[in-house]
């Protein structure tokens, strides 16, 4: 690994979070709140962190990135934006202790959105708003944003973009990569801007529409509120938020096709197809059980609460309307299935992704058609092209490492005593960035409560799944540092 | 498929089970039990269905046996096994309906000794016999013990062998198959009757041991006494059932290596010491837990309840010395793990088998090599030997189905409102065929009040998982049922 072009790079990460902190700092004067001099202090830290940074990285040694140099940057780059991103909220004072502030940071920017707060609302307006942006600075990926800015760093970082938005296929998007991150960043913009504007008409003010919109085009699930979403009662509000929320969870390759009136290749794509039928039916299955068993009223009402959840947690947002931990046993395991789906590739939602479920799909398919016919090709194919042995192996492998990383970090949690089904869903709402679990991690609760070393790991777990697991595991392997 | 020749087998398989009931026929009558009658009765219905069964066959329209006709002998035989084998639980009164006697009757084929009796000393002796026998016949696969009568039948079972058999590769055991069911018969006898005789010793009555030695050495779990093995506090037994429990979990193609005195080839087996390694730390870990939280007192006791246990789940037996329903949570998750892993291939436990573990870990390892190393050709080996493609392939298959199972499983019984550690707990342990699961079908707990439906949904994951899912998904498949 070339360590000096990795440290560049990280350096200008570092900037770009410090840099971004010029926003709340405005708005915390403007109120004249004291989180003014936090802010003040942790960009001049995280300034003097990134010159440090530059310090020891020396002069450029080359300027080509391979393998290792975007395993590198991108496991690294996350982990370098929370450590600098947690300050605000630590040296404000108003969260207890570095552990918690890089906690909340590093669900900001994996677009978790659990939270260590049980009281937001008395934080001051910065703070909100610093919470907000670390959704959508890591929404579509701070790496992704930055890919429009480091061509001119001299470093071209292809290999990079694949581990860090996978289900874009290369053939989809552009080749050219300054042109793409530049189209995506557009497309991110436009959504942000149409919800707030959409919100401030259903009677929002200006501050909490543009929080929440952040807090949506990422899937993040942060809100300016105690009770989330539930504070706005308003229908129209709530519609909004759901259709923004599913749009994050689309593939936003799909998105470019759109000024070119390709609407037929839009609407045949398979993930596309599969991620709306299994919210639809999540969601008729779920406002059935609530209809029958009368815990919720009103037709349109029961429908809304339900497919607000569905959508909430599938696309790995995490907004609340209602405690869904009190309802059936059936919608509560549902969430949890839902959780590990997740949204589709190349979306800003977390999760496995419906993409590769479809493609674990057709190779199971294939493998029980083997078993009958021996010597028959069989060939499983996902929106009519064959899919590549490489594609479905690593579908697999990564499906079996997630479960992998469930399981003994769910026991590691269990060990301090925590209850299984907490444990369980705390560490899978962890890896797939929703946000909130069931239980004592359920809807209504927070993460406050859980001892340190439980906090660090589920922090690893945001990290982890965020980046999709083998970026992170690599970084463990002492051949990813070999020159 | 060629109908009429697996209705044969499967007519010589129902005449087999209802030959049985002559043992536990005969005690009847020597207690003078009223359940003789049923055992009669159900004998009688039995070799009625038999002949049923042969009718409709008609005459032997050919004698070679292909993959369709393998996959129906092994999928319907289970089936057959337990629908006749309940006859005797539902005609003697003892259990209130047909789907209790069924659910009891799958449980003990598959050798998995969930139970839907709360009160079993109350039972007659004929019926407790009855119980173990079916575990002790489930426990080698009654098609296994019937392949050394079959090849009399003029069909030569090699596929159904493949599918009944896993983990025992053909190059391991001898392929002379009638030679080998005679192997495999001795040493499931010589086991059954070596532990038979160091219970008596222990202290245990004739009848007791033997039933006992019957659950074991099939890793089933069924009792005699309410308590399971806790009734019997001697240390000496527990023991005793600990070894043969555990020797039970190993391949038997390893133990055929024992007359040719193969030691070092044994005991460098990576399942074998996998399966150790995974015993004893398992052990070691909730005996460490259980001593330092002051809830057993004395090394020598904490430890043999903890090994007991690790070994009791982890073979899939389901024995039970303790509640360790209310130990803490990391060794109640711990059990969850280690019923998902399993015993070993070949061996007579259920679960997804520690060699598909090491095979996929193996795989995981030479995947995440290989984004490092692109161009390079990483093999994955196990004892040695590379691991062939369609292995893999087919390892990592069956988990991700194994999965799925659960999960599609877990979704339908929480909608019965049972809760979801229950459910989804209750589905892990039938499919692994253990036994016991945790909360409300914990250790001390039974089946008896689960909903009707959610019993037969039980019974149906019982039999997919003990035949490994593949052969069971194949018999919903049409074209299994094409010549």
């Amino acid at each position: 690994m070339k360590i000096k072009l990795v440290l560049r790079v990280l350096a200008f990460i570092c900037l770009v979070v410090s840099g971004a902190m010029i926003f709340p700092f405005v708005l915390a004067l403007w109120d004249g709140s004291n989180d003014a001099i936090a802010f003040a202090v942790s960009m001049c830290a995280g300034v003097a962190f990134s010159a440090l940074i530059l310090f020891f990285a020396g002069k450029n040694e080359s300027s080509s990135m391979g393998i290792r140099e975007g395993v590198g940057v991108t496991g690294f780059s996350w982990l370098v934006a929370s450590l600098v991103g947690a300050l605000p909220f630590w040296v404000s004072g108003e969260v207890p202790g570095y552990t918690d502030a890089f906690f909340e940071a590093v669900s900001g920017f994996t677009t978790t959105g659990a939270t260590i707060l049980a009281e937001i609302e008395s934080l001051p307006r910065g703070l909100l708003l610093w919470r907000s942006l670390t959704h959508w600075m890591g929404g579509m990926g701070i790496i992704v944003l930055s890919l429009a800015v480091l061509p001119f760093l001299g470093v071209s970082g292809m290999a990079m973009y694949k581990a860090e938005v996978p289900g874009v296929e290369a053939g989809k998007v552009t080749p050219r990569l300054h042109q793409t991150a530049v189209r995506l960043w557009a497309v991110y913009v436009f959504l942000t801007l149409s919800e707030t504007v959409l919100l401030m008409a259903g009677g929002m003010s200006l501050f909490d529409a543009f929080c929440h919109s952040c807090s949506t085009i990422a899937t993040g699930g942060f809100s300016t509120k105690n009770n989330s979403v539930a504070y706005f009662a308003s229908p129209f509000i709530q519609w909004v938020i759901i259709i923004f929320m599913f749009l994050s969870g689309v593939n936003f390759s799909l998105y470019f096709m759109l000024p070119q009136k390709k609407f037929r290749e839009i609407f045949s794509d398979e993930e596309l197809r599969g991620y709306t039928s299994i919210t639809l039916c999540s969601a008729l299955a779920i406002a059935g059980v609530l209809y029958a068993s009368g815990i919720l009223r009103g037709l349109e009402y029961t429908f809304r609460q339900s497919l607000f959840h569905v959508v909430s947690v599938m696309t790995t947002t995490g907004f609340i309307v209602e405690d869904y931990d009190l309802w059936p046993e059936f919608a509560r395991f549902m969430f949890v299935i839902l959780m590990f789906i997740g949204a589709s590739g190349g979306s800003t939602g977390g999760g496995c992704k419906v993409s590769r479920f479809i493609i674990i799909g057709r190779q199971l398919k294939s493998e029980v058609l083997r078993l009958l016919h021996p010597r028959a090709v069989i060939t499983a194919r996902m929106n009519g092209k064959p899919i590549p042995r490489a594609t479905m192996d690593s579908a697999g492998a990564f499906l079996i490492l997630y479960m992998l990383m469930l399981t003994l970090g769910t026991l590691i949690t269990t060990a301090f005593g925590i209850d299984i089904l907490s444990a369980f869903t705390g560490v899978l709402t962890c890896l797939s960035n929703v946000g909130p679990g069931l239980n004592t991690l359920g809807a209504v609760e927070n993460f406050a409560g859980l001892p340190g070393l439980v906090k660090w790991l589920f922090s690893f777990c945001m990290l982890a799944g965020r980046l999709e697991l083998f970026a992170v595991f690599l970084l463990f392997l002492p051949g990813t540092y070999r020159k």
